[in-house]
């Protein structure tokens, strides 16, 4: 749900690319988007795609033709990074877990030990399962080895702790319309001081012009040389989500997302449904996965609560398609009564 | 100038990604752009990302690393086209004019006889340069030799002859803050069948994922699988602001560019601008460039405008950065209002 001051951001008049008034906005939304990274980086800033956009923005400047990467795999958002990182040439090693599981620090580190590889990448909200994967048990034997950190924070940003200076996490990437509760199609995105460096001594040019982090960084500083044309609307609405996270306080969100969470489980279970995630540590606090009791039609119980009570809960996604509810509660939707009307709707739908 | 219509669009409730109204409304955006693009190519939908990331589109999907890429030269967006080209590892091969020149079918003949490309890129409106180039003194020749025709037509979209078929051009990109009158970061692009034949039949796959047809495509047919998350209200806007060229009629709008920027050039030559496209009919309708009287400081002048009149004119891009104005005159600006109301600005302004 895009919160409502978002909505009506968007209604501001559009700006030249360098009206010292959208240089201020933009400034103003980078500094918020370094508090919820929970990061000092300077190189904070969003890339003019969606989610998937900044994934391949991440992958396609850090994750050289030849180089090792490492990615921890379970569930469809690592499959995807593995993609894009074979499409840049990379030596893919995969660490795999069945999906809904995370990874924990001793077979994380005999992983990365034995492969020693140049770059790692890992999923902290795999939004196909469900699993919150801090980095806590990745990133510090990464660094110990030198490897850069890739993190895919789509999902955690703005709902949850993603807290990269503290994990340890050279690149970040997420997009707007999740813990942002903002319209798609803006990503921000985040790099180390360490990973700026290696980017600056990287001897090739990364195979993509438009989403070279070097070239899109000049418009983010001053001069704010023309690389691209930013879209208005959508920095406004990223601007007033920012102000909105600010004035609840980030620590408050999270603890409102996570009360929602332990309110929408203890529900579920008692209707019935079985989460997917075991542990309860483990889970993302805004996007809860459950499998049915096994009477229930999962197709058919979507299909009842979009069209008689407006609700739309998503399906599994690859080897989980047809076996799993995804159900968010993101942002404004993070409430014991929204909580509550879900539950009441899904009881009367079952 | 973003269209009012477009503006209110954007506050339509923002709905899931294979919402039934999402998806009907997006087959009606294809529609739209079919008729503006001139063609009725079946591959013809949106990149989630602004036209750089479009052109970048066509360059990673068209132009394959070792090809052979002919590339019209004489402005910005040659050159980027150009750069582009060469990190997809192509053998690129350049005819270069000056700035603001566009070529003829003789020496484009001669070129293509020589270099026997297998696809070949040309600027239909170069937005550096105010030079439009329809394409018909190219494409012919090219497609005669066999070659792929890719054509920037970012500029020239929803403001004057764009006209694929009739032209001879395979694919075409666009953007959506021109001619179209939308905010920027979604992108029209359009592929032919035999340019699409030949994708399908490409060996080895894109470097890039995200930007990646095939792939892309499969989310705007049915079963409309998910590849990324588009952005509603980029949506909305496009959708309405198409439905605004439709009422008006294309053609109209097209005459309606086409007096305006007849009415500006008498005027500004009567001021003492000197047209940088010397011939009348290789002029861009609604992007006008004009070299200013020795006399006038053209930053002062671009600052007056913004700070006394709230009117924004362009500077120059690349070698022409401080030698010239670029005027837009597109969509709702089209007129002998806005036209008279700038013209008497500048005069104020001198």
């Amino acid at each position: 749900m895009v919160d409502p001051r978002a909505y009506e951001a968007m209604a501001q008049p559009i700006v030249g690319i360098r009206d010292p008034y959208f240089l201020e906005l933009m400034s103003e939304i980078q500094s918020g988007l370094r508090d919820v990274f929970g990061t000092r980086n300077e190189n904070t800033f969003v890339v003019p795609a969606g989610g998937s956009g900044a994934m391949e923005c991440a992958i396609a400047n850090f994750v050289r033709p030849g180089s090792k990467f490492a990615i921890f795999a379970a569930g469809h958002f690592a499959d995807r990074m593995t993609v894009m990182a074979k499409r840049q040439g990379a030596n893919v090693v995969r660490l795999e877990k069945p999906w809904g599981e995370v990874f924990v620090a001793e077979e994380a580190t005999a992983f990365l030990e034995r492969e020693r590889p140049e770059v790692i990448g890992f999923v902290q909200a795999e939004t196909s399962t469900g699993a919150y994967q801090s980095g806590r048990a990745i990133a510090p034997a990464a660094r110990k080895l030198g490897a850069l950190v890739i993190a895919d924070c789509v999902t955690s940003l703005g709902a949850m702790p993603v807290e990269l200076d503290a994990v340890g996490i050279d690149v970040a990437f997420s997009c707007s319309q999740k813990g942002l509760s903002c319209p798609a199609g803006l990503s921000p995105i985040s790099v180390s001081p360490k990973a700026w460096e290696w980017l600056e001594k990287r001897p090739e040019e990364p195979s993509s012009w438009y989403l070279d982090l070097r070239l899109m960084s000049k418009y983010f500083e001053a001069p704010h040389v023309y690389h691209h044309t930013p879209s208005p609307p959508l920095y406004y609405a990223m601007h007033q989500a920012l102000a909105v996270i600010e004035e609840e306080g980030l620590k408050a969100r999270w603890e409102r997302h996570r009360q929602a969470s332990e309110r929408l489980i203890t529900g579920l279970v008692r209707l019935g449904f079985e989460p997917l995630v075991k542990k309860p540590e483990d889970r993302i606090w805004h996007m809860t996965t459950v499998v049915p009791p096994s009477k229930v039609n999962e197709a058919k119980l979507r299909e009842n609560l979009l069209t008689k009570y407006n609700i739309e809960v998503a399906g599994g996604l690859g080897q989980l398609t047809s076996k799993i509810l995804r159900i968010g509660t993101m942002g404004p939707l993070a409430t014991s009564e929204s909580v509550d009307f879900l539950l009441d709707s899904l009881q009367a739908s079952i």
